[in-house]
């Protein structure tokens, strides 16, 4: 084991998270705070990275040298620059230079990455991935991200963008996404989407209406709240995760037809509700793909072992390996 | 140039063809045939497959050693065994060891590759895909195949499987598919989908009803009608045409943001009705993939070169690559 630690950031849309650990996996800090990114710019958001960041430095003087800050994002961003051209989980960010802003701000190299290529790389380190070369994770949080790994290292695509396997077209004539288009597998599967749904049962008196409440908190915690529901047997809270499964077996069934990898992980916030959601999911899958049922459960379609951390030991991981590099 | 030629084979659901070509790309023969596939057994039709070889191999006996036959399946195919699993283009084929048939009958070694796999490898060859490494491809035949190349080879996936890119789900409540799901890209982008929606537009009174006593003959004729009905003007026509391009965007919009691959190459007989499908198609491509707007017109979306033969150039590169290896 090399001395030192790594500092991995997760840039949510609902919550900024900042962990420290060291290069077998061990856990040294972890801080969870509101990333509150539509009452802020992303200056200010970005300000607050870099307060959380330095904190934990000076905290862990002692713990041998910083080897790296690993910083995951949402959205579309331009790798080589480290740019993050557009991101729905974070409505006005365009063209926001992440990398430049935070190695300015912190006086060091940052590392900037996908946040669910992180998350990716995190369960196949330490969760439901190990020893997966090739995988592909649908995170479900605010929105929903999407990552292929590839001989264990995240498909960046032609122009740095691939994995957006939450805008997936499910129903062409479907609710208005963030990315533009319409009906995306993100409205479905979401703890947005589980807000959405709920609010219409509400308004069909199908649910009680105390869930209508919720409606100016995080769309992660109504979507707790909705969850908790389903679990004391809701009639209308259990159709909504049955739609949310409905929904994620669709997308799924085109990912295995097209690209038939081992292993597909679930994971994000939402992922908590999989014994909810995943009945369902596991009923369309078996009925929309062919290669699914051809290969006999060759493919593994599981729940990641880190629905909120992973993000954060992927970070550490990809900074740890770079820093590995002679 | 190494001496000697190879023998290229597409088993079509519609047509049989074979080829013969050198390894500089000079075709030496070229036959094609109907398959019949639906008046008769596997047996039968894979013993006119081995008379049509059988045929170019005299004729070419004085044009240098035959250095390996490559056939290309339509379906979901065990690459290791050269088991034809199950095929929606010929309907009653399942676990058809068509290498071992074929190997028997002609008493030589014969590679099986999937079909779109082998149009992939052509059109990287000798048409729309010169000097990509990495590219997706769609054929439009009878049913529409997928394939992904991965740094100029088929990506096969971790059961061989991967590719199947006609069974995404386009609208999960659309008509039944012969792969057992509904609403698949086949379903609205293929010779039978054109076919199918023509017949609709003649029972309602929309379309001269001339196209329906086509119903009996191959779908991709059909197709051939219902295009040129298109090109003349027909306003229904025209619709179906417009249904397909707007299909084809949908699926090329999911895609583009998971893959993010510099180019997607459209073929299989009904992409020479490009210029009808191909307005529809960018269209919902713009509206759907932030990718695709995100990377402003770098993503190359074209036809093939070889609607008809590129399978049959990706069928005879793979012979002769596997036959120049030392």
């Amino acid at each position: 084991m090399t001395a030192g630690y790594a500092i991995g950031v997760d840039l949510g849309g609902t919550n900024l998270r900042v962990a420290a650990m060291r290069d077998d996996g061990v856990l040294l800090e972890k801080h969870v705070r509101p990333t509150d990114a539509s009452d802020r710019s992303s200056r200010d958001v970005l300000q607050s990275l870099c307060d959380a960041v330095h904190s934990v430095m000076l905290r862990l003087e002692s713990a041998g040298p910083l080897r790296g800050i690993g910083v995951g994002v949402p959205g579309i961003l331009e790798s080589g620059a480290g740019v993050l051209r557009v991101s729905p989980s974070l409505p006005g960010w365009r063209d926001v230079p992440v990398r430049e802003e935070l190695e300015r701000r912190l006086g060091t190299a940052v590392v900037i990455e996908n946040d669910a290529n992180l998350a990716a790389v995190g369960e196949r380190w330490r969760g439901a991935g190990r020893g997966d070369q090739d995988l592909c994770m649908l995170t479900l949080g605010t929105g929903v991200g999407g990552a292929v790994l590839r001989s264990g290292r995240p498909w960046r695509g032609a122009n740095g963008m691939a994995g957006e396997l939450g805008h997936m077209t499910l129903r062409p004539d479907g609710p208005l996404c963030a990315c533009g288009a319409r009906g995306c597998l993100e409205r479905y599967a979401s703890a947005a989407a589980v807000r959405r749904m709920a609010r219409e049962a509400v308004e069909q008196g199908r649910m009680p209406s105390r869930i209508a409440t919720l409606d100016d908190v995080e769309p992660e915690t109504t979507a707790r709240h909705v969850h908790e529901l389903a679990v004391a047997g809701d009639p209308a809270a259990v159709e909504v995760f049955r739609e949310v499964g409905v929904a994620l077996g669709i997308a799924l069934a085109g990912l295995v037809n097209a690209l038939d990898l081992p292993t597909y992980i679930v994971g994000g916030g939402l992922s908590c509700a999989w014994d909810a959601f995943s009945p369902a999911l596991f009923d369309e899958l078996r009925r929309r793909s062919f290669v699914y049922v051809a290969v006999e459960g060759r493919t593994r379609i599981v729940r990641a072992e880190m629905p909120h951390d992973a993000g954060l030991f992927g970070a550490c991981r990809l900074v740890l390996d770079a820093a590995n590099v002679p």
